[in-house]
């Protein structure tokens, strides 16, 4: 099977399936979790939310956390997100565990409310 | 192993990895092919493109087309995209098979212009 040599990320890109799964780090370093997935906006192609997922064994247990796009920074030496967020933030945040929230723009600015980032229009 | 009952899409927003493997029909019905991955804009979290993988037989031969996220409308019926598209444009269009283009403004240009999508300000 030949499969091209894909350039997953340039300076202004990055490919769809290789944020999936990125690690994310805070500035002291701490592994937060790993993004799981992003929501993207269908009419406007802009992206919403991507999903922190953390905690638990084997998935038993894992909390989701919708980010802001906006919070995401890559840092190549970590080969991961290093967002700018300390734990006990975190443990305050906005998340789901067994279902997905509805997504809606109320839920929305609830989310951005907490990070302190401007709710977009998309 | 639980995983959560992921709402992978709403009126609004879709989910990344449900965008990824999406099959691609034109507006006659026929197969164009399937989403492999799409190129996000670091900066601005806008969908750059939408790669669109067509032909070969176990990855063999296979071409990769990006397409302006703005063509792409999801048919629920066919389970699938949805794309004004017929064959003969498709075969004209910009494409590569081996290796990734380099995604520059230059190559986006080229790409929203042949198929007459204005090139947005990422």
């Amino acid at each position: 099977m030949t499969e091209p040599v894909a350039i997953s990320e340039t300076e202004r890109l990055i490919s769809s399936d290789k944020v999936e799964g990125t690690r994310v780090y805070n500035r002291q370093g701490e592994r937060l979790g790993t993004i799981r997935n992003f929501m993207v906006n269908k009419q406007s192609g802009r992206v919403e939310y991507a999903v922190l997922e953390f905690g638990g064994i084997l998935g038993i247990g894992n909390e989701y956390y919708p980010l802001p796009w906006e919070l995401l920074t890559y840092d190549a030496k970590q080969a991961g997100y290093c967002v700018d967020l300390d734990k006990t933030r975190l443990e305050g945040a906005p998340r789901y565990r067994d279902r997905d929230p509805l997504w809606d723009e109320i839920y929305g600015q609830q989310v951005y409310g907490y990070y302190g980032v401007t709710y977009p229009l998309f």
